[in-house]
């Protein structure tokens, strides 16, 4: 593991995809966003997804030089198209479109088709809690991975729900949760770990479980949150239904399933966004919004735990900790990351960054 | 059981409202809602609260002739008090709102404060969705049962999410679920079925499982969707903070803990409810999302499933087969719901219209 600033690790990704010939504009936001990820420890949805992304750039299915247009614009709501490029530069701008619309008219929805992934659901939907606003987003995924209650193939994406509310004493609230029992970076980290998977997690086409964390990853069929029929698993099927809905067949991005039927050999994925912001101000007066979110936070925090030694959280919390200690102290890599991100220096040119040097540390 | 046709139902529960002084208007309102849950199968949200409601207003706790208003109204947005009565009427007031919103600016989004308990979340989602629109509701409850992770006292009701969008080919979609693993209605069948429950529904203040359902109802300990930490219980609890903000923070209702902290003899509940309505065709040309939605219900319908003599489902699969069910032969009422009936319309002097006559049938 090595230890990097956030900084550092910024002009790196930078580089990247710079020699991968994205426009600096581009280049700016993605990696803002990447880095959110980074260091509010969702490491599974920064630096480490470039190794896919160079992937996926190879073979053709993400543009990275793309057309990025506001294709319907209405007082409330828009579709941004995203030109067949990565998802976090259109989904800042309509975010953006969002959180200006809800100031203007009291909600905005903006969707986004033509995208692919986007990095963590929660970073857009907290730009609109530190506006004042009320903030959601969800994405659908180009391969599908969660299995529908009593389906033996897989048919959703992973699909994640992002919320984010204002405060004033707490840090804002910031709830983001993958629509399956567990995400697919979870399998990563138990393979990683030589561990089994938790029954319940994935299952095989006969509907038993799968605990071997590299037949999970291999055979791509997470259960959705609940699990069972029993337990709710039809829930989470649910979420992951509406999740598909709202990012997919709203602004007109593919369902996996019915695009692999019709169009096996489609060039790109065509993944797609929802987000929506809304002003609390149109229903309270200025403060009480946030007074009443944070008498809440303190409830839940101030409730009596079951085990002394673990108090309630609340969904934010371990990500609020961990970007104050990797702001004052950097950002931890393991050395397969590195080695992947200098191998992708190395075949498309670009600087490598992260070698020993001042600023950084070795564990 | 006795087999009762919708309407008189309809009009038994009528004549009991009309008893208790609840207003004409109100009335057709109310009985409509709650006809909707008994026709559809979700016999636990309609005429089967009838004894609660009853208690509850004996109690002071729902007021049965309240003013209802729209307190703010913009463009996008609007605010409605329930003046302390049931929920179903000004629900239904804030739904028809934002789908006019909806209709007139794209997206319409309007909160309830000062309500009580409003039937079936997926009654309002499955109205916008009739006319067209997506359409989404949450509600919170006035009694805490439900345990964030860690945690070992409830802090949230049973917080359901409903959300529905429109279709051709197929019934509209009609999500409508609870964010706990289980309802409570589901406790209360299991108690009257003398059986056991499921391991993971419910839980003691020490976090072991409670398998006994008087003592799951008795206690009010239910796990949020997920039930633990290692299978995704903290996105059920995150789910129901989501819908505690929306449906109480958002219009000023209250957040049970905090309200029973300060002010542990409030005379009444001060429930919320949260509508939103979006217009598709903001998004795409007229009948394309529609098309999608039904290409996307027509895979799932024709996945391969685990075993062959149980299909896939989609949401709202099974109270579809229910409506057309019970337009045809009737409602069902088990005996001890006919005798709650019965006792409550002598306490009230309102007529007793469920026994044997011509149109009702005796199993």
């Amino acid at each position: 593991v090595i230890i990097v600033p956030a900084d550092r690790l910024g002009r790196q990704i930078a580089a990247i995809f710079r020699a991968w010939g994205m426009p600096e504009e581009q280049i700016e936001v993605t990696v803002g966003i990447m880095l959110e990820a980074d260091l509010t420890g969702i490491d599974s949805h920064g630096a480490a997804m470039l190794q896919l992304y160079d992937q996926q750039r190879a073979a053709g299915k993400i543009e990275m030089n793309p057309v990025v247009r506001v294709v319907r614009d209405g007082p409330t709501t828009a579709l941004v198209d995203g030109g067949g490029g990565l998802g976090h530069y259109p989904s800042s701008i309509a975010m953006d479109l969002a959180i200006r619309k809800a100031k203007e008219t009291g909600v905005g929805v903006v969707t986004v088709r033509r995208s692919n992934h986007y990095g963590a659901a929660g970073v857009y939907a907290r730009r609109a809690a530190e506006q004042g606003l009320i903030g959601m987003s969800t994405t659908n995924v180009h391969t599908p991975s969660v299995v529908p209650t009593f389906s033996s193939v897989s048919m959703f994406g992973t699909n994640p729900i992002a919320f984010a509310a204002p405060t004033r004493r707490n840090p804002p609230y910031v709830f983001d949760m993958a629509t399956s029992t567990a995400a697919l970076g979870k399998f990563k980290l138990a393979a990683m770990a030589g561990k089994s998977l938790p029954e319940g997690w994935a299952v095989d086409e006969a509907g038993a479980p799968v605990t071997d964390p590299k037949q999970g990853i291999r055979q791509r069929r997470l259960t959705p949150l609940g699990v069972s029929r029993e337990m709710g698993g039809h829930k989470g099927y649910g979420l992951a239904m509406m999740v598909e809905i709202l990012s997919a067949t709203l602004p007109g991005a593919a369902f996996a399933p019915v695009r692999n039927a019709r169009d096996p050999g489609a060039a790109k994925f065509n993944v797609g966004h929802f987000f929506l912001a809304l002003d609390p101000t149109c229903f309270r007066d200025e403060g009480e919004f946030e007074d009443d979110l944070d008498d809440m936070i303190d409830a839940l925090h101030a409730a009596p735990p079951v085990a002394p030694n673990q108090p309630v959280l609340v969904a934010g919390d371990p990500e609020h900790v961990m970007r104050a200690r990797r702001e004052a102290e950097g950002i931890p890599l393991p050395d397969d990351l590195v080695g992947d991100i200098r191998t992708i220096c190395a075949a498309a040119g670009a600087e490598f960054l992260l070698g020993a040097a001042p600023g950084s540390t070795t564990e």
